[in-house]
């Protein structure tokens, strides 16, 4: 054990997602070492981020204003929305530069044993988006496991019933993989997805 | 990327040691999403280990006084000084419970191409320890690797020009571990200092 102080930031940092105990100690000797302008730069934007960033009252996106960049943006196609669960999501969907619609987070999936139902997502607020008959259609890209899957058949049964065209993003082998490596249920879903080409 | 103040924490984050781009992704949403007060918590942490921690002036470890809690502990055997690179390395051998003396901390190894040499190096403070004659043996447990290998000799060949006990710990086979997946370099010390046990 450490003299109080440095205990406690290696206790404060175990407690970040990912950071265990050996890398806690580790950090907390680079901030103890650190330069103290680079530390107090990593304690303001901290705090910054705390303060400033907030949710986007329509999408549930992180924003700085009371909407996102992308419910702002004129450019982006009101006739599809994009659902997915977190905010890290919608980044890695742009970084395809496939889809230039709008998106909808639900802030997680639906997790019986973590207590988590359809009332905890931001269900409500997406069929709120649907009433005005500008969307067309809803593209579900919750994570591809075993809660993702379950959130995505909650979301199709729920959306069937308003008639509104729904797909599901593609499973299948990732690119630059290997066949041999694949999972079978990854396989299995490649070949029931599979396209004519010739 | 994300809007201004996410993605600058996520930059921050990322220059932590251990954290790549994935993790302080992570990270930053964790702390974006957590309750307010536990972030408080961390940011108070952070900021308390650079106002309070120090480094003992006897022997280089953190210290939240003017020397550390070994160095005052009267208990400790003032004859023996166990060389460490880091205080992480006090730490460590604190846990084996084998050791009753004091330590010296370096603050690193000999590292020539980062541009370390024994002047970056607590060797001074080591030597100015042993004017008093009390110190009877000196343990160098710096690092099993080509850096901590370079302090070991160098720190031996200066000790023993002053005339004092110098002991290195050993190198073998870790316990637990399987001789077959031992490096050569280890098996051929394990070899190197083998004892009679009957």
């Amino acid at each position: 054990m450490y003299e109080g102080a440095v205990q406690e930031l290696i206790d404060e940092l175990g407690r970040l997602p990912g950071v265990g105990p050996k890398s806690a100690q580790r950090i907390a000797f680079h901030i103890l070492e650190a330069d103290g302008e680079d530390m107090k730069r990593l304690v303001n934007s901290i705090v910054t981020v705390k303060e400033r960033v907030k949710f986007c009252t329509i999408c549930g996106n992180v924003a700085e204003q009371e909407t996102c960049g992308i419910c702002r943006d004129p450019r982006r196609d009101p006739t599809a929305i994009c659902v997915v669960e977190e905010s890290k999501d919608v980044i890695a969907v742009e970084r395809t530069r496939s889809f230039r619609g709008k998106y909808h987070v639900l802030g997680g999936s639906i997790n019986p044993i973590a207590g988590i139902g359809p009332d905890q997502l931001r269900i409500r607020e997406l069929l709120s988006r649907l009433s005005d008959d500008e969307v067309q259609e809803i593209i579900i890209a919750t994570d591809p496991n075993l809660e993702g899957e379950a959130t995505a058949t909650y979301l199709v049964r729920m959306l069937k019933t308003i008639g509104i065209k729904v797909t599901r993003l593609a499973s299948g082998l990732p690119v630059g993989g290997d066949l041999e490596y694949a999972d079978e249920i990854t396989l299995g879903r490649a070949f029931e997805g599979r396209r004519t080409v010739s």
